[in-house]
């Protein structure tokens, strides 16, 4: 999103370093607000069913067609977990108690932090949601790897699994730079 | 901040719930751009150095004259991690290094969640950062419960203690409702 004015009171705004901050923010020329952007949340969570866990393909881009872990950016006025929860439902039609956050990852250069907890489903049903083309219980050997929409729902997974085969829980936090391809 | 004139391109705004949404946004009129508002993450560091932590009494509104954990917004490009660490030395002149994250807190009131790491003060010299009015190194004995500045770093310290006299070692996850007077 171009920040070209102010949403104050619609004059220019000038890429400046304000008097006392260290990086340059966009000022408005005429009233003086100044218009900080902030990373945003994403936050989901990994649904525990059995021996299984939820997955759903993603009905709306980025990455339309590809696997995620139900996950979305958490609103004002809810905590992270709420969000975790809100979107399971959204995404999966499942209604899940919240557990321990499993990951927290930053990823920098989008300006996002991804926060993962663990889940379990309530009364075993899901459903496909608005955002989703398909949703799926899947085990272990049949989640595809190839396949998924994130990195950040692919290390997620990958540490859930190797956590669960070492006998023990953990909270991940880590980062996650760009690909080297970009 | 209000949100009355479109960033992008000049125009009046309305607040509306776009097609697929689930809440109001504020849409501008002439462009459709979708002017979305989200939480904010503080990161912070609790700073241990021999059986004491570091408390900065804060320099700037909100709070003025009260102490804090050294914490503040987290930045575009980077970590959590690395926000904390350069939170503790913008107000603490603290060289850290950042552990496990201590706690995580919703603030959904205020759109905002707090996240605290366990940290390791490099070399053992603090001074006093520009948004402070004065540093130290506290005993558990003489922190001044009474005049900290945020519930967040109340109840990071609260646990933190717990813990500490526990002997374990833990991620707290939890939030924080409005003041009841409010």
């Amino acid at each position: 999103m171009l920040i070209n004015f102010c949403a104050q009171c619609s004059a220019r705004v000038t890429l400046k370093i304000p008097p006392g901050d260290q990086l340059p923010r966009h000022v408005c020329d005429s009233c003086g607000a100044i218009h900080y952007q902030n990373p945003k949340i994403v936050a989901g969570c990994l649904i525990e069913w059995e021996d299984k866990i939820v997955l759903c393909k993603r009905a709306i881009d980025p990455r339309l067609g590809y696997w995620t872990l139900p996950a979305g950016f958490m609103e004002i006025g809810e905590s992270v977990e709420h969000a975790a929860a809100r979107e399971a439902f959204e995404e999966a039609e499942a209604r899940v108690e919240i557990g321990a956050m499993l990951s927290m990852i930053s990823v920098p250069h989008i300006g996002q932090v991804h926060i993962f907890f663990h889940a379990k489903l309530m009364g075993g049903s899901i459903g496909v949601g608005a955002e989703s083309l398909e949703v799926g219980f899947y085990r272990e050997t049949e989640i595809p790897w190839r396949e998924l929409a994130f990195p950040t729902v692919k290390q997620t997974l990958q540490r859930y699994y190797a956590d669960l085969h070492a006998g023990v829980q953990r909270a991940h936090v880590f980062d996650i730079a760009p690909p080297r391809s970009e």
